[in-house]
């Protein structure tokens, strides 16, 4: 049974007392450290991390996505943004501060520090998780302030942490050309295309995904993503891997990547350990000629980074692989098409089932996730979930990266506005999709609200933008029908999507932060999810993932060519949820050409499947609006 | 009578061949350099600049206000953005390349520089005109190439510049309360509260408009902005005024500045000639103590910036009076309104009097602007011309900033598009307003693309936004209603506008480039001006200056409040020239409101100036859309 109570916060006064200990203890430590810096992040500055890397939600009981804290003698304060205020307010007892990024008032982790350390004091991180260019801001602010960023080699949540998780080393999967399209000796040729233009010998992979896709292997090492932990360096005749060397016993992942007769010496994969990256790269570096430069993304760590000298280094902010990833080759389109007709013919069936179940009384935010992931795990080629699921029921759906806990977990009702943001990974593609639906009658301001979102919705889906327009330039379409009623929400509009890879990938966006994010282009796949959230009642937000796609357009000015969007998600929006009278006759036109889309194409799928429950609900959910 | 003739570009055959024996000669350089960049600025990082101060206009002949030169031995580039493209071509003969920035084929100046460059070369540019920032990131770029970026103490420009006019030393005008709002003292201890809160000791004030403002003080020494060659150091109880001493015998400023009878000892200004900033800077460095910080703008130049030691530096982007500046008080908004209305008096006047004499077909670019200076000297408090109009027929319309000379000049015809940008300096205030119109009947394709601008025009004056809401966030409303059609334009959408000052100011404005600029409050002041243009057709703008006010919403979020925008332009937009059919409800209720709000204001000035043509115009022009 559901019950009301808020999740609990994590008691910590024990655990800051222990860590205050080891930041003045001398086998940590050379010297003691006034502050320390626990960065969210792992080794690879991945979003998603596992349990051995949890060390930020260790220390406070915060387990969002995104979030630093940092603990001094006197203070512990966590940083993050506004997606998750409210959660990580419930989660931390009150020895922590909520320092809320993105408002006014709130100080940047730099001010922060200077204003409550005594002076010359030294702050301390673990140079491997924090990103080289984090390092560089944050050492020149406490510097400039007469304090020092200093590197401890121990983590000295580690060091604390009785027990610990292992770092895991699960099994591989290969991927072969009908679902990446291309090989990885043709993306290593095209990644050393690269690297010559731009005269670069040398490139170091950190980011889990990069090597993922350039290899075509996929791992489970971290929940919702299918990656694992390795490094590469990639240099114009070598290939350097570095894994957990038990993986390369199996025989399919050797004749994947062609250990044992590599076709061409250039193209011969040498293994190391994972470990051993750090040595290795000082061994190469040691070996560079004068003018030799290499790659190394300027959100890598700051250990790796600093074993290159700088003389040879070229931190870069996004790598050629991030963004031969992120534009979509015509296979993984299709392979990404077809992960969101079965992702859709899931969530179909799941709503269909809702609409009887609800009357039970019985339905939970819990049991509606679960049973959406068993309906996800019946289509073919299902992997897992893409990131946990939000199944949020009325004040819950404020918390704009809930997951329902049996603490928080409340029971959907004819009352409230239900919530589900949630994806999986497919052999052939990953997908992303939040709907938010109403079993009874919603309130005018709840079809308001929806409405303005839909407004914003429609707005980004339907855009038309010169080529070489980057997303954030579009982040204002989303927010100007909420705008004009005094309302916003707290977070981007629009993330990356990876293809059977990590549902959140750079490097374009759609968001009102100013970040150096590339140009939309053809092929490149992202979100459109406006929101609108009041604390304490509901939370709307309608999710769609899209693909770039050429537009035509009357006029072609200087011959740029223009862009729009294609919507590869194709489930119903709930049609009671909108205040029609608030849409324009455009935005009624898009409502009816997309739930007609939605018919066509999953109406086949689910009565191809069998699946009648499902197709009837689909009709019924894509009745045009007259 | 008009011609038709392109303007001629300027021979540079012999000046390039002076230039390259310079930097090459060890009377002015140590080792010879292999390459020079002459930035488009003065000493004070000014956008227009004096004449003795036009040394790339003077190497390379292109004028318009934007625009970087470098010289090798071999070759010769200019970089300039979309505004000038055109312009810099027909005034740049072919020793010459034009550098489009903006284009994603035209190379940086850093990655040009490295790419013609022997090994190991000199790039030479003079400390005075260059940026700090810029300096900053040129010399890594060139040092990571293996190039040094050196300082040039003798400008080479200058060298080979004969005739080269003297640095201006204009009568000085002296503002009260009436104009200001504020006294200078005011200004200088809110300034000093500023600097209280952030622990900075001393403050380097570099921009002349800031200068001007701060000491409510006004100049002539550039065309067009009321600014005179001057800087400033504040400490937090002395004044240092570096001004040519001959103006400080004027009685009218002594008695301003309380230069005889100081009131109290910390607002006391020590006067120091012009030249002596560099010696006067070092001996304020020489006394700090060794917290002291210096607040200075990363847009100074690099020779006074690196007088200041790096310890006690603190470069900002924006300094406190660039933003104290851009929020206007009541008083200069009353300021501002008034001019506005004395504009529009004259404009109205204008339009009733071309509407009249275009008939006689002897009416040409140069004349039209000549009689809109007229009509603007005739209002009260008029001072000057706040940039050269803009008066451009047809095909010289597209050239974004285009200004009419005697061999381009094209006659006004009942069978072009007619663009004028124009705008004074009043006592109490600046202006800046386009209108774009048809003497004849337009085409439908003209009529088409106006529509789109003016769309674009009201998405943006109309919008409504949350506090905290930067000017780049706004852009693309301007341009979605082009972006849906195919059409574009290649300039920023609005730019901050400084009372009684410089036309183009920060640290606001609305654009597509993602730069640091600073949210938009209630009392700033910013243009709103898209366009489009069809490169030897046409040219279309639509611009209002408009004030940045409270607005009232429906609900409040988070208790942010919201922002919209007010019109302070009020000239009628040529109905004639839109396709209504293709306004929104909304659209055309706003053309009728914001008409109605011309003739009201406007037609009351009109009627107590007796200008009876202006009147009758102005009430032809703003009978409402049905």
């Amino acid at each position: 049974m559901a019950t009301d109570t808020a999740m609990s916060p994590k008691i910590t006064v024990e655990l800051l007392r222990q860590l205050r200990q080891v930041m003045r203890n001398s086998k940590y430590i050379t010297e003691p450290i006034q502050a320390y810096i626990i960065p969210s992040g792992d080794a690879h500055q991945s979003e998603y991390i596992a349990p051995c890397d949890c060390r930020r939600e260790f220390i406070c009981g915060f387990n969002g996505s995104a979030g630093t804290a940092i603990v001094t003698e006197q203070h512990a304060a966590l940083w993050t943004d506004g997606r998750y205020f409210l959660q990580a307010s419930q989660q931390m007892d009150n020895n922590w501060t909520l320092m809320k990024m993105g408002l006014k008032e709130t100080p940047s982790q730099e001010d922060w520090l200077i204003s409550v350390l005594p002076e010359n004091s030294k702050v301390g991180v673990d140079p491997w998780i924090i990103a080289a260019d984090q390092w560089k801001s944050m050492s020149k602010a406490l510097r400039s302030a007469g304090h020092s960023l200093v590197a401890v080699q121990d983590n000295l949540i580690d060091a604390i942490w009785e027990d610990r998780p292992h770092r895991p080393s699960t099994k591989l999967i290969t991927l072969g050309l009908k679902y990446t399209g291309l090989t990885w000796q043709d993306k290593i040729l095209a990644l050393r295309g690269k690297m010559a233009e731009r005269k670069i010998f040398w490139f170091v992979v950190t980011a889990l995904d990069e090597i993922a896709w350039l290899f075509n292997l996929r791992g489970s090492d971290i929940e919702y993503n299918p990656v694992f932990f390795a490094y590469a360096i990639i240099g114009m005749s070598s290939i350097k891997l570095f894994v957990d060397s038990k993986r390369l016993l199996d025989p399919a992942v050797r004749e994947h990547l062609e250990l044992d007769r590599p076709s061409k010496p250039e193209l011969t994969i040498q293994c190391f350990p994972y470990e051993s990256v750090y040595t290795e790269l000082q061994a190469v570096c040691a070996a560079l000629a004068p003018k030799e430069k290499m790659w190394i993304c300027d959100k890598a760590s700051c250990a790796l980074t600093q074993v290159i000298p700088k003389a040879h280094r070229s931190a870069i902010p996004y790598t050629p692989l991030c963004l031969a990833k992120a534009v979509k080759n015509p296979t993984e389109i299709q392979g990404m098409k077809m992960a969101h007709i079965k992702d859709a013919v899931a969530l179909c069936e799941l709503f269909a089932w809702l609409e009887k179940e609800i009357y039970k009384g019985t339905v939970t935010e819990i049991s509606v996730a679960d049973k959406a992931e068993e309906l996800r795990s019946q289509q073919k080629d299902f992997v897992g979930l893409s990131f946990p699921t939000i199944s949020s029921v009325g004040p819950n759906g404020a918390i704009i990266h809930y997951r329902p806990l049996p603490e928080t977990n409340r029971t959907l009702s004819l009352n409230e506005v239900y919530l589900i943001d949630s994806g999986a990974q497919y052999i052939d593609g990953t997908t992303d999709v939040t709907r938010t639906v109403h079993f009874g009658t919603p309130s005018d301001y709840e079809k308001e609200c929806f409405t303005y979102v839909l407004k914003g919705h429609i707005a980004v889906s339907a855009a038309v933008f010169p080529n070489g327009t980057k997303g954030h330039l579009l982040d204002s379409f989303a927010r100007a029908a909420l705008w004009d009623s005094g309302l916003d929400y707290l977070h981007g509009t629009g993330h990356g999507v990876g293809c059977f890879l990590n549902v959140h990938e750079g490097p374009c966006g759609i968001s009102y932060k100013t970040f150096a994010d590339e140009p939309l282009e053809a092929g490149m796949i992202v979100s459109d999810e406006p929101g609108h959230y009041e604390d304490g009642s509901f939370g709307i937000r309608i999710e769609n993932v899209v693909l770039v796609v050429p537009a035509k357009t009357k006029y072609n000015y200087r011959n740029r060519g223009s862009l729009t969007f294609e919507p590869l998600t194709l489930v119903p929006i709930q049609l009671k949820m909108i205040n029609t009278d608030l849409l324009t006759q455009k935005e009624r036109v898009w409502v009816n050409d997309y739930h007609r889309k939605c018919l066509e194409i999953v109406g086949v799928e689910l009565e191809r499947q069998g699946r009648k429950d499902g197709l009837d609900w689909l009709i019924r959910e894509t009745q045009p609006i007259v």
